[in-house]
């Protein structure tokens, strides 16, 4: 766990929520993605040496779109930046953690990543994350 | 805006939550420290440049037993440091931005801080923080 590499946040309008992170961080989004196989495009804010990604669903059956219904608009997710994400899948289900992916998948943002499940994590969904080199 | 300082979670048990963070981080919370103002007990986690923030009520008037009663246990807010917080405070009230602490006040982990109205903020809670020199 090398730092916190970005704060996932879901929205429900991307357009209008980007303009107002631009006006919060002082920055405009560095890049707008859609990730196909899980329902959503998302847009990326730096800050320093962290990132904010807002999160919008692309249908109904988006995990975002049923965190919004649920939940309703906000903090969705931690990610966590990682050196070596498989060793550490490993050394978190060794310590009783719930790993939803045992194979890491490909994320936005050029990254491997994998979630821990809420319900052993204090109701916070984790992402790990490691660049693709 | 210079990184995400911390990010603030919610939690019923300090110390279980506390276990559970360490087994997460792999590093122990480097100080527990209470604000008597705020009703809450905090933790704090080191992640790199980031920390992880735990918070649990001491009474139930605290924030954050109002908060788990009305959203349960999660992610509370985002801390973003910055360098001069009456600046930033001006700066955001300029953007439209609805400043809970116009002028700010000393939170934990010495510092100065200030809380935007999530109403303002896409439902996120989000904190300005100034160490204290």
């Amino acid at each position: 766990m090398l730092k916190i590499e970005h704060i996932g946040i879901a929205v429900q309008d991307l357009e209008a929520s980007s303009l107002l992170f631009e006006k919060l961080l002082g920055t405009p989004a560095y890049k707008t993605e859609e990730v196909a196989s899980e329902g959503v495009i998302t847009s990326f804010f730096a800050n320093g040496p962290n990132k904010i990604e807002l999160l919008a669903a692309t249908n109904p059956e988006s995990p975002i779109a049923k965190f919004i219904q649920k939940k309703g608009e906000g903090m969705h997710h931690i990610a966590f930046a990682v050196t070596d994400i498989v060793a550490e899948i490993a050394r978190l289900k060794a310590e009783g953690f719930v790993v939803l992916n045992e194979t890491p998948k490909i994320g936005a943002d050029n990254k491997l990543v994998a979630f821990l499940h809420p319900k052993s994590t204090q109701s916070v969904l984790i992402e790990l994350c490691q660049d693709i080199k």
